[in-house]
């Protein structure tokens, strides 16, 4: 078993906020995360799938492969827009790393499934400072 | 004469546009860069000042000095923001890396310089693959 | 079950040694790191904790709650400190980054109970090149 | 229980391709990675070995001696060198990342068990978007 | 007067020689820089080019477009190649990072000045403790 | 002309203090920085020489032996260091970076010469937010 992580980067804007509550009571729950004009970051995504190594091609799943299907599930979907607003997967959902981190598992958990990778880790790091890692 | 580095960092949404264009028109010179829903950035910010160090002390600004005029002034104007909506000095401007920079110079060239220390480059870095400085 | 990371940094005087040898018998064991006059890094600490998501908030713990904690707990005893003279949790402990790190999570392990986590990782990088985990 | 970590670095030139294949079949396979004129990385080498902390010493194996032990086994066999070429241990192997992690396992893993340290994870990063661990 | 820096990466096998002399010769010169079955590394190439800000824009020159030169005159011709054997504006010259360096300069002073945009530097990154740059 | 740059590393401890003061007087200067019982930093050197490039050899100076001078001059005096107790060449000053950056100017530029490369920059950072560079 061995296991492959691919790093790629996008940048969005999010502000957390429960749909129900007043901007005031948001704010004391998320801080200035909270703020009704929105902020935004440069995300980091590292995904990691496992799988056994072919002993013909020396791997399991090309990188090129991995690169292009987190692009086109999630990157796209996420890079210069706005993700509370902009970004399907995460419509009904408080815009938190954590929430972002399930989310995105459950959009590339069956697309790599058919390339014969399972899917181990998502983590998204949205500082330098800060990171979240969901394994299913 | 030496020179004095500090970095700060804030995490800012933004959208390039200027207000007497149409949205398309807007897209049609910056791109993704100016989504109507906003994105956004962790942005770090280099300042570096300059000055003869006083044999007495070794130095010639103290860096926690430094910092806290830094934050003061700019940092605490753009982490967590809307730099177009939220922001007094980047009124009236393209939120551009390039107009960031020189508004930065503008609001810390007075403040450091009553100090003691003369302003030498403001660096701004939107991603890890583009940054702005500006020299004044 | 998720899992959340916070990076914190300190910068630390130590030495390596222990108290029964002579300066001597301590440089064979723990070569330059032993040396008398004391040395130091720049230290980076990630603490790891672990919890379910709670729907509503979208998250299990605060980001800022965790950061407090590690600072108020560990950070402002080891920063700008000799650990093995100014840190009541390293005395009597060799200050290998071993120990160090198994001593940061007694420190840490309650009080992040009390907030409803479940300390995961303590991990604490003495240089780039090298650093030590520790998972209780 | 207790996790070091060493990092080391090398420089090697490498090329995908499947001996019994002809050049447009490989890179059919392993796209611009099997270019026949070769290209090159700046691969980072991570080792991560587990122990029980030596009360006495404060560790279970000194950071120098694990540091000794990739240089000698594994970085001074790759580093400036054709690792498809000139390193007895990727012979008869594609030399994709995946395949390079297991042979470095099986270089590190006796003369780590020597030292009383039992190997954890071997971590090579390609690029710095790309990397693979191998857990044994 | 603003200046703007771009990032870009290119992965290349390279061995630095004269063609003149012998191995042995040029080994004693550049040492295992010049193994005759090459190496390679993972370079970064840092542009940095100046201009006037132009009030409507907010910008001189439009990083895409900056990124777009650097790719097609320069990244192109080196990434997963040899750049002794396979890059055209190496061919006779000793494949050193200064030389590399030089000859970027050449590839891209006349696209970027077509834009408006004067060249002030080329920066070459060959390890994480060795760069160039070069001001014309 | 050409510029190259060698990055080195060391971890030292220090204290900010002037002798003729008490610690109280020291603190209120240097803040934290002044503890008597010392801190420490891992500190990255970042050497800058210029020259012209030899048509022959394809550099001005090569970067082995940059690296060695910048090794025996100054990093085996400073790294797992007192550099207030230890360091001859910081003996009778305050240790600030910037006093720092120019000690290590006035060891290296001699050497340097004779090697035919003139230093152009010393670059001390002491944490990854604050730098200092001394051109002379």
């Amino acid at each position: 078993m061995i296991y492959l992580t691919r790093r790629e980067r996008f940048s969005s804007a999010h502000r957390m906020y429960r749909p129900g509550l007043s901007d005031e009571e948001n704010m004391s729950i998320y801080g200035k995360c909270s703020n009704p004009m929105w902020h935004g970051h440069n995300y980091v995504l590292k995904v990691t799938v496992r799988g056994e190594v072919d002993p013909e091609t020396g791997y399991f799943m090309n990188a090129t492969r991995l690169k292009e299907i987190m692009n086109e599930r999630v990157v796209v979907k996420l890079d210069h827009k706005n993700m509370n607003l902009g970004t399907d997967f995460m419509q009904g959902k408080v815009a938190t790393t954590e929430n972002l981190a399930m989310a995105i598992w459950h959009e590339l958990e069956a697309p790599l499934a058919a390339e014969g990778a399972t899917l181990h880790c998502v983590r998204v790091e949205e500082t330098e400072n800060n990171y979240v890692e969901y394994y299913g």
